[in-house]
């Protein structure tokens, strides 16, 4: 089997799903939480509705809660579905663990079902130093060598960026077809030039116009956890930068910023870090795509302000969504 | 089973172990790495050299790198060994994972091989807030309520310090005996204050002689990983201050101190962090007094200033073992 | 005398300028070192080669390393010569002191010269708190209504960013114009939305077109202090904007972070801030546009990578305007 | 004139002091703001109260907010008043500036108004490099062969604590013979070593006992701000730490630290520096020792919640005056 997916399989919009949980998904005591009909309509729906690319089970997608046992069941019904309804779709399964070792199981686990893509970040518990990073996710490429990589570069769960030599040498590898960018800064422009077109660097959807105008043969594609709230408004800024249409594709940037104003995610990322997983299921459920039902512990609570600013977040994505819709 | 250990069975010097690893552990196919005979006699000659308890997998004892089999054999046979030796040891075993769940289920193992202790982490993907945090161990000590937990204070790794005001809501538990503290510096006297005498805070050995000269009625113990280079230097510490020999004290600290001059640890903990257990293995058998074995993946290099300074440190530590077994 | 300068004064390439030093400034005995006779032909020089702005006396401009009688004589000239060729020049000079009062009296200096325009930045021996930040920039808008004032957001230099809702206060204060803006992150939507078009944000050059393209309305003008090393690149960039010029505002951004590449401000910006005096004269000086002359104490050295970036930078954009000037 | 003080002479209690305001002094029009009659009264006092040294112009003493006159003003009379009644009396008066030829010209007052000693941070507009910082020492040890220096190290303020490697090679300077030490951490033990007895590393006065009992030695002395809440508690651990009266001295060191508790500098040393003198002032007068008056600007209002930390401090420490001077 040959490595199925390479850069220029990674377009348009990636959209970044949680794993759907039970009633009772926030107890100790819950085992199996995975909403397993949820997930099936949540893939089908997404696939439907236009969506280029999916990435699970990173930190939103609860990697980090779930068990070895949900995450196998999740896993395996997302790949059930996309193999029925889309075999082609790029499809990048978070395997992130502690150490090395567990994430080969994991991708081994992966390769096993058919799935050719994995999201990938790296272990946590310690930073790791550059050298230490860039052996990991060779070390991996060379483990699995028709296993696509994307790399999930955030600086608040894996204590540091990617630095930009990483990104040079981790280029070099066809297996690392690309990764989830945090966000644009300054250093965006040093790691494009640094993986010299080697690689496919996702940006936020409210950031793609911006790095489409920069680099319009490179920033093909972004990520977007929002298009769980409903994929309408990237997907049309897909639309919009495809045409060429920048009036439009203007318009919805600054329309998907209005929903982020009440967002800890916008204004203080790394406080929003400490409660990722509620706010972003929360959101998802105002805005009612999909049902993401109850973050798992240690999730349970967060600061009522930090929660009604996820939920108006979802609420006016959805009304974002209206508006769309209604004008197409 | 009622509780086993409480705030005043954690005293005297706590020995921080490594999980010895076999040849070859370094390699992503290593399985089964752990050496268990090598395990065996580490906590034979740690007990019957006089340690007066035992933590095991924390950052250095590979809790991140060990896989769910590797570690149940290591704790077996820990437990095996405890139990024919030295049953009514405190030995507390580390549990940390990335979610609540894991880590019932580990301590779920740990309560059915009759250990009666656990040294607790707590989820690091990303940093938890107070009040997560503090419900993160509530919940662990509800479900468990005759198991004693010792708290892992490491701000590296669990990005940022247990808050003070959790320190004062967890002391309230009467689970939670005590917390291996990272370092003493301002915020020690006001944990100390938080904790109010229900919780054993525990210095490293070189910080020690000044906790106990503060608070002599309170820190009555201390935990060390340099015990693992051979812990006569902290048994003779502990004897000194116990025998109110200030002089002994003082000269063996200073003894202490020299010996970390060369070590990252000291010079630099954030950046020491990323090659702990690489580090700390090789100060472990550069010492010899037992046979860490190779750093399990990712962990699989150090710049060589870092390594030779640990190296430099074992080398001092068995010198300084040599000073005072000449010495008695 | 009514203020000068409002929100729709800050717009085209607002250049950022060094404080030229005689030879021999680097000594500690050195006094009245500022090379006026440099500085007049670099005002004139910018002037004459169309820049649509003027901020002096800010981190690159010694704001901190010139004594006060330095600045006066430095800001003096400024003053007659911009009156002479241009004497409605949107025109900052850099104020920043370690207090609220010596700040006062610089303005007091400059208000009696008949400047009308202030770059200011706040005390920095402590961090500011919000309160006390947005209370000091009140008070001296109050204490000078006439005064156009420019704020200075550099993070590093004074300790943290101006959060979001210390913008949204002082853009109420007609006297608070605009900022000079750090760099492009999702911090700056957050920014423009608490502005609402009373302030401008000014970019970096390299930004411009990025935030231009999301806000064609308000990103009207940039800063740039590369615009030192010959202005033409930022001119060309600023005319391909106005005339709607994508491709070619394209290039030149791509351009302009070629020459970024080798130099530290761009790679590592809390290391640079520690070199920045010393780093910005060597490229300065290397482009050959400016003599910008040695930096003054304490800034005496730079480590020779640091160095040699910062000299390749200054190469790079002398090829870069080059090139442009050859083309047009 | 040869250099007076020596390491030797940096030993026992050495009183940080606030700059005394008149009513006003937080005005922005307020100009010769000193109360020279206070400065006189608040010198005297400690001296009669037998105060083994006194410091000035640190952060509390406002050298950020003071104008040149007012330091000169304040400076002369503390002069003028040591020469006076303890003319031997090691007197550090601080001249941090933004540069190195504002703080020359400093100390050149400083010298001319026969003062031998200087309280010295470095400049921290923008961070140093360990190269700058220790050249900056150097060049002011050598500008002035014959005064004695105390280094400042408070890495809040100056972006950074003073490197060890640092530390070693000031230490080299005759003109170097102490610091006043932010607190006791593990960098003080290879600080000491790395000062090697050339230089006084002053810990806070609840830091004195561990770090007396650790280095009898070295750490003759300490600092301490809360003196100028009343010297007694100071000066009581001072002769218990003289006679070996260990209980005396622990017992004094709880009592210390038990009016710190309410306090932010003790429970977030960071957020304090942003208010550093307007709650050090608001203790001071609530303690009654002196009436230290309004901060000046910026620093004019704190958080009610650190304000009332701050007063309650000052009147826990002024209860323990009593317990002590009614206990003698």
């Amino acid at each position: 089997m040959a490595q199925k997916f390479g850069v220029n399989d990674l377009r348009g919009v990636v959209a970044v799903t949680p794993t759907p949980a039970l009633p009772g998904a926030g107890e100790l005591a819950g085992r199996d939480t995975v909403d397993l009909e949820e997930t099936d309509r949540m893939i089908r729906r997404l696939i439907a509705d236009g969506v280029d690319g999916i990435i699970t089970n990173g930190t939103l997608g609860e990697m980090a809660t779930l068990t070895l046992t949900e995450w196998q069941a999740f896993t395996r019904r997302v790949s059930e579905v996309v193999s029925e309804v889309a075999p082609d779709l790029p499809l990048f399964i978070g395997a992130t663990t502690l150490n090395t070792r567990d994430t080969v199981d994991r991708i081994r686990f992966l390769e096993d079902l058919g799935i050719q893509g994995v999201f990938l970040g790296r272990p946590m518990w310690g930073g790791l130093g550059a050298d230490t990073m860039a052996a990991f996710y060779r070390d991996i490429a060379d483990t699995f060598p028709d296993m696509a990589i994307v790399l999930y570069d955030n600086p608040e769960a894996f204590k540091g960026p990617i630095p930009s030599p990483v990104y040079a040498e981790l280029a070099t590898l066809p297996q690392v077809i690309g990764a989830k960018y945090i966000a644009l800064t300054p250093k965006f422009a040093v790691d494009i030039a640094a993986v010299d077109g080697k690689m496919r660097l996702l940006p936020l959807e409210s950031d793609w116009l911006a790095t489409r105008t920069l680099y319009p043969d490179e920033a093909l594609g972004c990520w977007s956890s929002s298009a769980l709230c409903g994929p309408e408004p990237v997907l049309a800024l897909r639309d919009a930068l495809a045409s060429g249409n920048l009036d439009a594709a203007r318009h919805l940037t600054h329309r998907i910023d209005w929903t982020y104003e009440p967002f800890l995610a916008r204004t203080n990322f790394p406080e929003f870090s400490k409660y990722n997983v509620t706010l972003e299921k929360l959101r998802f459920d105002e805005a009612g795509y999909i049902n993401a039902g109850p973050a798992r512990p240690p999730f349970l609570t967060a600061p009522e302000a930090y929660a009604e600013g996820a939920r108006e977040n979802g609420r006016r994505w959805r009304h974002l969504v209206d508006e769309i819709t209604t004008t197409n």
